[in-house]
């Protein structure tokens, strides 16, 4: 089958490989009609030293099953299912707390070891605990919606849900990239009265505005903090989400947060350690967040999304099939395109 | 009056400085009856640079109102308070939602503005909003105990609740001082069904056991971890108290947090970043904490001080007059006491 390697920082390739199979018992084999690129993938994308192997890309699908293993009990072959970004038994202790993105058996897709989502199909473990059956067919008009509820919807839930978001609270929302869009929609679902969006890229804000944000701050650092001091009576925000991930933007989040509030961090941490730990301390500011657990939301998420009273799937401008996958890298690399979305051919 | 002045590191003395007067129509003068040493006092013991004023030490205390500005409305002379670490001015929205050390008028004691609490006299701002009145006499056999709400017992407390503490969680403290003893007492008060203490001193250990630590972890850094991962299944601990405040104790302490766990952080932390950004990430752990507003513990504390459910003021070990205040740091910073109460003669 075909699918997406990554060899280097930068050198993303359509490559033949062994086709996806039942390895263990509890594994399905997904034929992948939808799947889509990560801001995450454009972490590599800058920095992955060369392999041989090359990475499978790709961790976020909407797909039809094709084959079970001997002991999956509750899909059927047929059956169109999203696949979150990680892998979970749906039985240990986390997965009982929702934490299925730290499930005992758990694991994450895109590596050697389970490959990658941007692919004809792929294998899954712990298929049972993992896939989410959909109630409508592979070429629903929904399906870019549906789709991000496999990873990029569900990660801004979670930062929403970490940085405590309820209703009648004032949010910043940190990065204007797919991730803090779907952050901006999830504050606004869940109640916020004012959200602040953080960005530089007018198209970007301005579905963000769409979506929900009510003033927008196109500052960095200093003066972002300044301004977010401004437009809140030098009070700063109740809550953070924190979509991005590198040092300064965490430094501006835990900064802007007022007394007492709480910053929800998605982004992946590309520092060792969290900045801001003296203003964090002295203001009683909570820092959390983590990789979603999309399992555990979907059921919540679902019913918003089937009854269009979100449309997380806006945050698609750009649609490839597999071969266009390389240059959908290049164009959410150079912030010409916010998220690519690769369909197959039925 | 007499009061202790730190001049440098190591350098405490009992000196003659003005009376403490009214200053604003919302103050109070405390005449002190108690106070004591706290762990905090030790970082300038051991770090402050020489000023010619010095600065004025001390921070909790109880005592009698001896005068009251024009303003005061609800306290009157003669009555016996506790006063809280940080004047509050009980009005604004902070103090309102229960966070009183970030009151928009508030401060700390213990410093050039406002004095110190090891000394006879104190002038408290707001003291409406900050002294709370004791229904006991001034020498109450519970007195060491009701000192510890000014601060140690109510930061143990608020390392407990950002640490999300419940009944049936598994707990660990980190650090066995006297706010780490106070954060054991708190765990259980808060029904934690298993309370692992983290430190190396046998005579706070067995405290800790009397006040319902279950288990005890005597070794440092990744020897630690271990431990209390071999204690726990593998699994680490739902909640982590860090007493401490060094980089070290906190890397420990969010290492030996349970996926989705809380980490409550109260020892002032000497660096600028929070270490452990990706385990703290990767494991979706909540890193909490700060200055606890025990002025808003009070209520929920002093029924279970003054009905003896617990004795807080255990971790008094040694109690000294004024002019023994030095010779009571030098014990503390060579952990020869725990804690030192200073009692003032009647």
């Amino acid at each position: 089958m075909r699918a997406t390697v990554m060899f280097e920082a930068g050198d993303v390739r359509i490559v033949n490989v062994p086709d996806a199979t039942l390895v263990e018992p509890t594994d399905a084999v997904v034929r992948v009609t939808r799947a889509c690129i990560c801001g995450s993938d454009l972490w590599p994308y800058r920095g992955l030293e060369r392999t041989e192997a090359g990475r499978p890309m790709g961790h976020e699908a909407i797909g039809v099953v094709e084959a079970v293993g001997a002991e999956v009990r509750t899909l059927r072959v047929g059956a169109l299912v999203v696949m979150p970004f990680a892998y979970s038994d749906g039985a240990c202790a986390f997965c009982h707390e929702g934490l299925h993105t730290a499930c005992i058996h758990g694991g994450f897709f895109g590596n050697q070891a389970v490959g990658g989502a941007q692919a004809e199909a792929i294998r899954v473990p712990w298929a049972d605990g993992t896939l989410f059956p959909l109630p409508v067919g592979p070429d629903d008009a929904l399906m870019p919606s549906l789709l991000t509820l496999s990873d990029v919807m569900g990660t801004g839930h979670h930062a929403a849900v970490s940085a405590r978001v309820a209703p009648g609270k004032t949010v910043a929302v940190v990065g204007d990239g797919a991730v803090g869009l779907c952050g901006v929609l999830a504050a606004r679902r869940l109640g916020a009265e004012r959200i602040l969006i953080l960005g530089r890229h007018p198209d970007r804000l301005a579905l963000a505005r769409e979506f929900g944000a009510t003033d927008q701050v196109t500052e960095r650092g200093d003066e972002a903090v300044q301004r977010v001091r401004e437009l809140t009576g030098g009070m700063g925000v109740h809550s953070v989400l924190e979509c991005v991930g590198h040092g300064e933007s965490m430094d501006t989040a835990v900064r802007i947060a007022r007394p007492g509030g709480a910053v929800g961090r998605v982004g992946v941490p590309q520092g060792e350690s969290i900045p801001g730990s003296q203003p964090a301390f002295f203001g009683n500011i909570s820092v959390s967040g983590g990789p979603a657990p999309v399992r555990a939301y979907l059921e919540e998420l679902l019913p918003d999304v089937l009854e269009g009273r979100i449309q997380p799937g806006r945050v698609f401008d750009r649609a490839v099939g597999l071969d266009g996958v390389p240059d959908g890298y290049r164009a959410m690399d150079r912030r010409e395109a916010i998220k690519v979305m690769v369909e197959f051919p039925s």
